[in-house]
């Protein structure tokens, strides 16, 4: 398996394009990302039960539709809690698009990300749909200005690619993801786009994505609230000419581990650039009874605000994940917990039995201080192990969230 | 039912000291409370699996002792993640007090707040008790002085007490307690004392307890962390002579409303003060279908870091607020819900049928740049409400936290 510089246009037959088209002030604001055939498509939603219109679009879409051809996005306003007036200002920017392209509209699949509650500006959209598709096209430029036009409050785009081999055949996954704020995610983040040119059927494609993400995207959280609009969308094409995967055999499982390459990096990407983040925080934990049990006590240490500030301040305060461990509804025995923190500078058992381990705190904060912290807590109780990412939370998290709107 | 400037020396027969033993730095760290005749003793603690030392000793204490006279506390050290000698220097400090008070040591109810994983400095300790106990007195001053005693981040103390009449008898409730950080309270809030001169049985004091933090106690948040301490304690010594109360009368009914009106303000002031908090939240979710849902709707809400965030900024965006009901797992249909938000600064609608209202966002901003906001939710599903207490996320609840050992 071979990681190569690209995005959602390094699969055969994908294009893309990103546009300012005038929802934001200044930034890209429109992406399109396009298959010159027809592709099966597979899609991950929010299970939010307010849903914004385009989730409610795309989760018929992906019910309904055997071919999807197209993926429209627009950055700036979320279209959430926007009531019929929204589901019509959706359909018509997937008309313009089916229009522009000309596709039946059943093709096209929308996301929206930014202020919930605002009508879509559909006349700037309408306006922008046209220019959006002249722009179209299979370079990697073409896929970073796509990336670059999903961003909200993140800092810089995510895209990863990857290339493999079914028989004579190279396949190409292509990603690209959106995060930031509103991060916690339940069956999809906020947006994720995965294209590749595998031949698969759509059933099998649902599933791996949906199994996927499981173990990336929602193993991710910036501020422990789930969104609105959380989308993940998977569109295959078929152009790498493979044996069309149609069961779970040797093919299946290769196409499943290269996917997970793509999410679990993309994921690791929106945690690291999550809301005001310094630092990524991937936590482990291990000899758990069940995975199950293994992923809520993850997910609630990289949750804990009091973990977060502390991480923030190179604060080696492992009393907060023992705590945060014990309310999240887990049974095991505190006193037999083993709590180590590694990154590149170094590694220190911070508790052992429950109990403070002998460590130097000048040591623990200095590792602490790296940009990518890892917590390992193993709980002596079985065979299971999870990880999660997360962030942690700044000064400036309060400030972006504080201003979002003015 | 009166009002009272007072605390837990308010009600017959209650002494208090809190004084500065050498376990912080300068501030006071030491409290007691002492009933001069046996009283009976109920509690409510937290569900955290991590459980502090005192924590542990106070519900053995709670099951197993007839009679409770005193309760010493420690600010601090939490004496939590402390294993076996945790245990013991918990022991040592009940016993210290027994001794000086010549009680036995089952008597002696114990708490402590502060840094998890540190030891207690037991000898400190020991060396303050006979001075705690010397210090004892019956007046406000010494209950302020307890009160003082409990505090960690908090700025400000917390009192409360009320009397009211039995037949002939005056019975008075006072109360002390602390909050600040780690404050997600399932079962009792982090450090909170009641005191009363009501007759009661121990099982029917037990139960007017546990029912009514579900409505105080358990409603507040600052953070969504579940101390490892959450200790609520409530003496009851019988000196006000009232008939006992032993059955469910009406008696019964008055003592269960003047303790919600005590442990309701108590957890106000929690919230208000959170760590970093410049205003308290209040958040009424209305025509739930079960009081379970309103209370989950409630709870989401205050504990959503973006809509904390958001009220810090005076920033009226609702859709957050629309989101974190949306998934915290009641079923409801947004397209029903209303949301207003009220100060002495007015009052407005937002959302009308899970749409924007048409109202002015400079009146919305000055409405929530009072003090105390308050944000009603109606969801037109049934005839159940309930109420939650939070606060706002600040850039001090960053500092605070960032710092909190250093």
């Amino acid at each position: 398996m071979n990681i190569i510089t690209g995005g959602v246009t390094s699969p055969k037959g994908f294009k893309a394009a990103g546009i300012y088209a005038g929802i934001k002030k200044k930034r890209k604001d429109m992406a399109l990302v396009y298959s010159t055939v027809p592709a099966k498509g597979a899609g991950t939603f929010t299970t939010n039960i307010v849903k914004a219109a385009p989730v409610l679009w795309d989760i018929k879409l992906t019910k309904e539709s055997e071919n999807i051809q197209a993926l429209v996005i627009n950055s700036g306003v979320a279209n959430a809690c926007t009531g019929k007036e929204g589901e019509k200002n959706n359909f018509l920017m997937a008309k313009a698009v089916a229009d522009e392209l000309q596709l039946p509209v059943e093709a096209v699949y929308t996301a929206s990300t930014g202020v919930i509650g605002k009508q879509l500006p559909i006349d700037i959209i309408k306006e922008g749909i046209p220019k959006l598709v002249k722009e179209l096209e299979d370079t990697k430029e073409a896929a970073s200005m796509a990336a670059e036009a999903i961003m909200t409050t993140d800092t810089y785009s995510k895209e990863y690619a990857v290339t493999f081999n079914l028989g004579q055949k190279q396949v190409t996954i292509g990603g690209m993801a959106k995060g930031s704020g509103m991060i916690h995610p339940n069956m999809a983040t906020l947006i994720g786009v995965i294209t590749t040119d595998i031949a698969i059927s759509k059933d099998l494609l649902q599933e791996a994505l949906k199994e996927n993400v499981k173990h990336t995207f929602n193993m991710i959280s910036v501020d422990r609230d789930t969104s609105t609009n959380d989308t993940l969308i998977a569109l295959a094409n078929g152009m790498a000419g493979n044996n069309t995967i149609t069961e779970k055999n040797e093919d299946y499982d290769i196409f499943c581990k290269a996917l997970n390459l793509v999410t679990s990096n993309l994921a690791k990407m929106i945690a690291a650039d999550g809301e005001g983040a310094t630092k990524l925080l991937e936590v482990t934990v291990k000899s758990a009874k069940t995975w199950e049990e293994a992923v809520n006590l993850s997910k609630s240490i990289i949750t804990s605000n009091l973990v977060k500030t502390a991480i923030f301040g190179n604060d080696a305060n492992w009393g907060r994940i023992l705590c945060a461990m014990g309310y999240c509804g887990v049974e095991f025995d505190p006193n037999k917990v083993d709590i180590f923190i590694e990154s590149n500078g170094g590694s220190l058992k911070l508790v052992e039995d429950g109990v403070a381990a002998d460590y130097s705190e000048e040591m623990a904060s200095n590792i602490l201080s790296s940009q990518e912290i890892r917590v390992i807590a193993d709980i002596k109780q079985g065979l299971a192990h999870a990880t999660a990412w997360g962030c942690d939370l700044s000064y400036d998290y309060v400030k972006i969230n504080a201003e979002y709107r003015s």
